[in-house]
């Protein structure tokens, strides 16, 4: 099963957005055991999407078209698809009255166009949308062998039409695909280089699951992946190959999942072990705070914090003594160390972390750009702070390193105790 | 002159990872006037990568090829193309001595495809990367009047070099280019939908320059393009059309420019101002914070501030009553005043945000999430609240509104001051 992938628009060749739906379709194929093997992208252009239909259509078995589903005179997807398989479009009662329901709220009469978002391809199937007015299609040509599938562009509208509608269907119309499992492990202080050359035989002598590595936001993530007739069989495969994995890398994993990440591995621990975390942040200035935040139920275990971007808002605001900081500078092991300390004091919770370091691009007190001191003080425990050197980094990847550096160094202390 | 880029790494396929490469290249041709026609993208396949350069051939004048110049085995494009343009590769003496260099450095021996990566098509030009090893190629087939460029994968290493090495070479390989000038308005507060209404006419009529819309992140940004000989006539007509627009949209509007931010426009208008600002955020627990400080020379007039997730932090760290959160409710106005007033005794600042809100998923106190409210004290001005209710968004996407709200709010009130 060869898929192919048409993303249409004007605006994704200008370079004005960013397609993300070919990369979530992908994935969302390569789980049901679709291997997409081309992607292209053609603009509002009817001779040019029929060129592309034309090669897809010799190439692929499934032919995914994206975008161009809207009410505008430049959206002409479903009418070019439907007159290359012959076939016309007729209209989805469903779709329609939702259309004129939602026209009529708004004391509005729809346009012959807007009307056109509740048709679909003759003989093929509409796919509803629950979060959009314009519906999608399946359409399986016999004459060619080929299964199309239309889909809106608006991502929130894509991504809910392929979980809700597409996925099913197409279980149901391809019955022997052998689904792809996987498990992907995530690595944090180690980069991709290095964690190749440290597993290389194993990749080498590894067919099934395959290992592949991606380096992503400072973080490096393992996918492993094999298809099998059951998850069972899958999952003992990909466990015994795991176990070899964390043999020789364990010390940088910190969980597993697509969606993981270590906010999240952080906030889940914190919750089990019922303890509660509080920070004060200068070089990151509340990205550590906010990067907690976006965990649901993080109110259980993260109390709140101190943004001390000025240094005498170290003074004031944490009660550092002036006198610490103008002997030991701002960007220092004692600096950070006391500001973990008195964080935790004022917050009264279990932990606290603190962060200053030189984000560039200029140096402070000397130091150079990328330069980090982060600081922890954990229950009673002697106050600790490491240092770190990001000197290549941008500004913000200075910050988002030292997010993750912060989270992994809470996380290896409660490992620990 | 019609341009086609061709993505190679079996990853993108797979979805592992999102490629920015084609629209920063699609935007960067724009802006030398090449429109870009048609985008592909292919796995590591010789037979597929061939044939997409066949069609390539046949449809464009200009062939951007990204990715697949590294050392491992699956890097096979450089060596793709050589052969279909029937040339042989030699070698960059500079960037082979650059890899000896890199290689020594670290005690290693570079291996004979590390070498590979300082090679490049013969007969063309080597586009130096000046911050990784694998060279990049242009090449101008006089056979088929083709113009071909070779560009390494990962994104900075590929942006470097086409400002640094292959925006130059263009201009001289193609001296009859008319380049397009670009003006981008910004705009906060608006809908996509409401402001294509208030232009409607505006639109219809305009034919140069020309005007997109685009909706982004919260934001909604108008571009005005067009075709000129010299930028001055260019200027002349893009002020013209950005005037017309003011006068109907000019409350949304907060600055120009396609880097630009609210961030920006409020820390510039703040240092010009010499006006001090400190912040309490709940709701969006640092991210107000983090965002201004994305902005280098936040320092000046940033103090700081406090990140209130517990209602007892709004207590602790702020002084704000127990018994005023209590009667009137952590989400509300008097809460949002009281801790931006409190805010700015603490911090001393000109200026004091305050965020407080229910970001959901579930509700607070009977509140929907989505309900925020914001609080605003302006030196010594009675302190300001305002009520937003965003119903249908993610936890993050109000979390993020909400930022763009309160940078919004300080900017109105410096400009009614």
């Amino acid at each position: 099963m060869r898929a192919e992938i048409i993303s249409v628009g004007t605006e994704l060749l200008l370079g004005e957005v960013t397609d993300t739906n070919a990369p979530y379709l992908s994935q969302q194929m390569a789980q049901l055991g679709i291997d997409v093997y081309h992607r292209t992208t053609v603009g509002d252009n009817e001779h040019r999407l029929v060129a592309a239909l034309e090669q897809a259509q010799a190439n692929s078995d499934l032919v995914i078209i994206t975008g161009g589903l809207g009410p505008t005179a430049d959206d002409i997807t479903k009418q070019v698809v439907a007159q290359f398989v012959n076939q016309p479009l007729v209209g989805d009662q469903a779709a329609a009255n939702k259309i004129t329901h939602y026209f009529t709220e708004r004391n509005e009469v729809p346009a012959p166009n807007n009307r056109t978002q509740a048709e679909y391809i003759n003989g093929g199937q509409s796919l509803t949308n629950s979060v959009g007015l314009a519906v999608g299609t399946y359409y399986y040509a016999q004459a060619t062998k080929t299964h199309y599938v239309l889909l809106p562009g608006p991502p929130h509208e894509l991504q809910t039409m392929v979980e809700q509608e597409l996925v099913p269907v197409l279980r149901q119309s391809l019955p022997n695909l052998q689904p792809l499992f996987t498990h992907v492990m995530r690595f944090f202080g180690i980069s991709e280089s290095r964690l190749a050359a440290l597993l290389a035989d194993v990749i080498a002598q590894q067919s099934d699951p395959t290992i592949a590595l991606y380096a992503q936001h400072s973080e490096v993530t393992i996918r492993l992946a094999s298809r099998a007739n059951t998850s069972a069989e899958a999952e003992k495969k990909l466990m015994q190959c795991a176990n070899v994995i964390l043999e020789r890398a364990g010390q940088y994993y910190y969980g597993h999942g697509a969606d993981n990440s270590l906010a999240n591995v952080l906030v889940q621990k914190l919750q089990q072990e019922h303890l509660t975390i509080a920070a004060a942040e200068s070089l990151t200035a509340g990205l550590f705070q906010s990067t907690l935040a976006t965990i649901p139920g993080v109110s259980a275990v993260f109390y709140g914090g101190f943004v001390t971007y000025a240094t005498e808002a170290k003074e004031r605001f944490l009660g550092v003594p002036h006198e610490l900081i103008a002997q030991n500078g701002v960007v220092s092991q004692a600096t950070a160390q006391a500001m973990a300390q008195h964080t935790q004091k004022r917050a009264q919770t279990d932990i606290a972390v603190s962060f200053t370091g030189v984000a560039g691009p200029g140096q402070v007190d000397g130091l150079p750009a990328g330069t980090v001191w982060i600081g922890l003080q954990f229950k009673d425990q002697k106050p600790q702070a490491q240092e770190f050197h990001w000197p290549k980094m941008t500004r913000q990847e200075v910050r988002q390193r030292a997010v993750l550096a912060g989270l992994m160094m809470v996380l290896q202390a409660l490992k620990k105790q």
